[in-house]
């Protein structure tokens, strides 16, 4: 059996037990009775997840940027050079992007390094600490004339992905919190979200880095396009992968199931990795359930693949940059809720009275 | 001078250049331009509170919980007996309450510990690590029959308030977070709502901890007899908080005062910090770019508040505890937008290409 195969075997329904334990108890904490809102779900969730309540806290969170790049850069639907993609895995390397500034700030306690993952660079890159090389092609082929990949590459960025996943939870990360780099990446985005919520071109594509009004016009001819060359189906999410997938969406993929397959939350961010998100599902659908949304993009294809998935967002600050930016800042939410649900006193337990 | 006129006569707007140089790097650092969203405008805010770009990390902060109770209690407004003020400075002060998981969950790094302020719990309290006694009386009085304390009582408490924000800021917090203990609070928290903002009772006035129809139209009737017997005028800030506040509405009011004085931003949390919050921008109007919306909490006040004020929130959880649980939660966003900005790279430092 293949990795992907035996991952997806292990991925099981979150506890139904651990969830309501995690209701009852919310309901003996010193506190009204769903004062807390959407934390309280979210603590639910996590008791869910690891099948235990209270669950183990959800800390040290690791950030896995998986960078690729994109044969349909040459369909000009962004202003940004391809070399983009390998200067910025640098500046990752360097501690310089905000993913980096955002990891640091949540202190190691909450979040270890970041770290990088090679999945498909167009440049070689030289090995460097914190660089994953798990490259599997040098960027997809251009998705308008033809495939993105072959299945066997689409499988082999999977793979990358829950290799990922395995290694960082075997070295101790309780919450994996996926990011992504590649230029003109939002257009595969847009593609693969197409297809898996039906959503038209039009309605999945957005504007990226901040596109104009022409290239968004360009972008938008270049996924319909893109659709009608390789008629991807829905039903196989790995040949849907390799008709308009990018290899980081491939990666993005196994590292959410392998997330499920390990019992760990993983906190999502924007638009390319729910488009990934998406697949994961497609492959095993009780891998949702391990999900937690971390923000809401303002890419329009973001919304349409947290509805599909049924997700509500933590955070909704207006965020675009990718790179797990999002998903990190929802990581000291999701601690809160475990932190409540295991330290909280019960009234009885702290001589506090009930209302009459 | 009295502390209170020293304070508000040493609270200077923000600092307009500081707030330029945050805009203008924002722009230079490797993302495309905004972005953060919102991340970006909470930057830009910080460097003008702090006068400086990059602004000093906002951290570590400290949550002030300031306890009092209510004359009003005996309206019959909650169906939670006085008492639980006191019984919940007990949890917090042994650390089982929500505010207390919450600030731990943050580490050290970014909260140091609960800090409880008694300024006015009609039981007496046990001295006790981490208690600090303030108490200016037993409880305010009944405002649907009389002012719920006198001027000087009043001031006393804001007093309070801004002697927790000068020690607090000495022991080295950057960053205030106000949270409140006090059963039938939120009955004040709506009159002090309904003079500041123009709002009826009626539209002023929610559940609170979750009361049920009959308790709100109740409650919704003492706040209205409430603001009849005692035409507080909103001009007069201090005389409002007399005729209507809580003894923890003016101590927060002081706290907010302090942290402007200090240059030091305030995280706001839900409808008693709010209304809080309204009293102290009342008193002087410069304190508003100092303030951090935290979070909106689903009492209806609290969203009428938060438009006078102007201040769009970080959060939107469903959340309605109070104690600073709110806005606790919100400091991990607010220090990462200081240590983006204070760490990201330049397009030309990093060597990354600008888009074309």
């Amino acid at each position: 059996m293949s990795l992907v195969d035996a991952t997806v075997a292990r991925i099981r329904p979150v506890d139904l037990a651990a969830r309501a334990a995690a209701v009852e108890r919310l309901d003996r904490m010193t506190k009204p009775a769903g004062s807390l809102g959407r934390v309280e779900d979210l603590a639910v969730t996590l008791a869910g997840i690891a099948g235990a309540c209270p669950p183990p806290l959800p800390v040290p969170a690791t950030v896995a940027v998986f960078a690729g790049d994109h044969g349909v850069h040459a369909q000009g639907v962004t202003p940004w050079p391809q070399e983009v993609t390998a200067q910025m895995v640098a500046n990752f390397l360097a501690g310089g992007a905000v993913v980096n500034a955002f990891a640091r700030s949540l202190g190691k306690e909450l979040c270890t390094d970041v770290v990088v993952v090679d999945v498909g660079v167009a440049a070689p890159l030289a090995g460097a600490d914190g660089l994953i090389n798990r490259k599997v092609m040098a960027g997809t082929a251009d998705m308008t004339t033809g495939p993105a990949m072959t299945r066997e590459q689409a499988e082999a960025a999977v793979v990358a992905g829950i290799t990922t996943a395995d290694e960082l939870v075997a070295a101790g990360s309780r919450c994996l919190v996926p990011g992504d780099m590649g230029i003109a990446n939002t257009t595969a985005a847009a593609a693969l979200i197409g297809v898996f919520t039906g959503a038209t071109a039009e309605e999945a594509t957005g504007r990226g880095t901040g596109i104009d009004d022409a290239t968004l016009e360009r972008k938008v001819g270049v996924v319909a396009a893109a659709l009608a060359r390789n008629t991807p189906d829905a039903s196989d999410p790995l040949g849907v992968l390799a008709a308009v997938g990018g290899l980081e969406h491939a990666a993005i993929a196994g590292f959410v199931l392998g997330a499920a397959a390990h019992r760990v939350p993983v906190v999502l961010d924007g638009v390319n990795v729910g488009a990934a998100a998406l697949v994961a599902v497609a492959m095993a659908p009780d891998v949702v359930g391990y999900c937690v949304a971390g923000h809401r993009s303002v890419e329009p294809g973001h919304s349409l693949a947290l509805a599909h998935l049924g997700l509500t967002p933590l955070l909704d600050l207006g965020m675009r940059l990718g790179e797990g930016t999002g998903g990190l800042l929802a990581v000291p939410v999701v601690h809160a809720a475990a932190r409540a649900l295991q330290d909280v006193a019960t009234f009885d337990a702290a001589g506090v009275t009930e209302k009459v």
